[in-house]
């Protein structure tokens, strides 16, 4: 997975690089992007280095979900956002720069211009529905 | 939180409305969204009707964290794409448009022309560190 160097932010979980940290436990790691889309804007890494979301163990999983929820209420809390987005970029193919899974939390305001782009394609019932049993029949 | 009628999505949850399911399990249900962005665009959510990311408890957001690594794996297995973006629209300002929370699983591919709008702010280290601080103290 990282073979070679460790990524940045397995030195930021180490200790080696400081960060801006707003939340910490035995499992998870959340700072401030330095680069930030808007105010408040936070990464939400499993201190395990791992490149993949696929390559988490259902406990991992369990441990990000709960502190993705805590981290967001704290956020919120203190930006007074109105909303919130949550991004992973999982995979090179979409922007992912560091080979350290992490979850953007990006606070969102009236006309913030920020946003994922919305391009719908047209898909009938009977392709979604032959596509939906491929899904469902993978381990 | 949903005073009123029920969302089309907990009509979806109680079997009222069908839907191109790919997985379920007591705690969430995932199905193709039928105005795809990429082929494998899936919704994840909470069985629970919550409109919010934050009104979930720590167990049900550990659900929902296990269920979205399986998920993954399963739209990557079957659609081949060499990457996933996850978003979640947290609030209306954001776009949610169904107020039963709903992570997007949407694969990705070189050249689709999909993605977050990235524009980032200029933010000093000492604008950062005070921000981290108040997030930091929240609840």
């Amino acid at each position: 997975m990282n073979a070679g160097q460790p990524s940045i932010f397995a030195r930021i979980v180490a200790g080696e690089i400081p960060c801006h940290r707003v939340f910490e436990n035995q499992h998870v790691l959340a700072f401030l992007d330095v680069n930030p889309l808007a105010d408040g804007h936070t990464l939400l890494l499993p201190k395990r280095a791992v490149e993949r979301l696929e390559a988490l163990t259902p406990d991992e999983a369990a441990e990000l979900g709960r502190a993705m929820v805590q981290v967001a209420r704290k956020i919120l809390g203190a930006t007074e956002a109105p909303g919130l987005n949550i991004l992973l970029n999982d995979g090179r193919v979409t922007g992912q720069e560091v080979p350290h899974l992490h979850f953007h939390l990006i606070p969102r305001r009236a006309g913030d211009g920020l946003g994922y782009r919305w391009q719908p394609l047209k898909r009938t019932a009977q392709e979604l529905a032959e596509l939906a049993q491929r899904i469902r029949a993978q381990p």
